[in-house]
């Protein structure tokens, strides 16, 4: 079985923001897969997929510390700033974090561990909406 | 062919670990592959697994001490502090490493560079065992 | 349909560069897949693949800025500098940026965002020659 769909995601804040729900609600296809797999790709440069913790909104915050702190804003070293302060630091940290996962589906749910969920990763301070290619396959 | 499994690596010390045989060695469907792809995702956000170097154990302690040094635990950006110094900054170097790993399986066999291994990045001080999900598929 | 081939990309300087069309090129078989998966792993240690914007030169520059002074060659903290100075530094920018990529196949093409493109980043001075196994897969 294959299932190829786009999906765009509401928009939200800069920040790092769980999105499990939203993308599982959206695929309901993952119910018939016994044994498969799902691949998100986000069409995007300034913003990313990772897996982390679902519990704590602590955490999110002190990931956006991190990443501002590591990819800061005002530095000498950018050159591309056309597009505005927070653009050439959206693209490091989606290049650092990556703009895909692929995710196990066992009995027509994602196997993920107890902690983990999907954050999406928003670097610009006005990203919008973000649209996703979902892609699912097994048998 | 589909194959999905639970498997559990042995408890390891903070750090890089190359665990290449443990996970192939967990995997004999692999050899009935002649084309094919191998997934594995780390049930966990406070540990990742990567590729890099397979032989000089020096190059893994190198691993350690710049991720330490580039999220340190002595910082005043950690707001997530209740699980102890070592766990935020395992959240980010998880994400930075990423828990899961895409690979080919060709002629029964991973297809890897041969300098090219499997790393377990242990980022807190007592992790304990590890679980992850392996999916092979081909044919 | 599985296909499976090892390609060479050109040597490149140090730096991020574009190679979405040198990909493309050499994978006519993306054609017969209407819905699939391209799998691509770099069989090294010290470059990477990453995803990431595919207009501005200057973006590629501050991403080698950026890694340059996050990854320094002259650093204390490096033991394994019998391979030059710019190989430690090397192989921790590949594990950040990581060696492989999964992307979406549709209608016979890549289905990236408009501004995406495929970066092979090169993190030795000599790097040379890069080898990579493409696994495409769908129907």
């Amino acid at each position: 079985m294959w299932m190829q769909r786009e999906l765009t995601l509401e928009p939200r804040l800069r920040g790092f923001h769980l999105v499990t729900r939203e993308i599982v609600s959206a695929l309901p296809e993952l119910e018939r897969l016994s044994i498969g797999l799902l691949h998100l790709l986000l069409l995007h440069t300034s913003a990313s997929l990772t897996l982390n913790e679902n519990a704590s909104p602590d955490v999110r915050a002190d990931f956006e510390a991190w990443f501002d702190q590591a990819v800061p804003e005002r530095s000498t070293i950018w050159t591309h700033t056309i597009e505005g302060p927070d653009d050439m630091p959206a693209h490091i940290k989606s290049a650092l974090l990556g703009a895909s996962l692929t995710l196990p589906v066992r009995q027509g749910r994602l196997a993920l561990g107890t902690w983990q969920g999907i954050y999406l990763c928003e670097h610009r301070d006005r990203g919008g909406r973000r649209a996703l290619i979902a892609t699912a396959w097994g048998e």
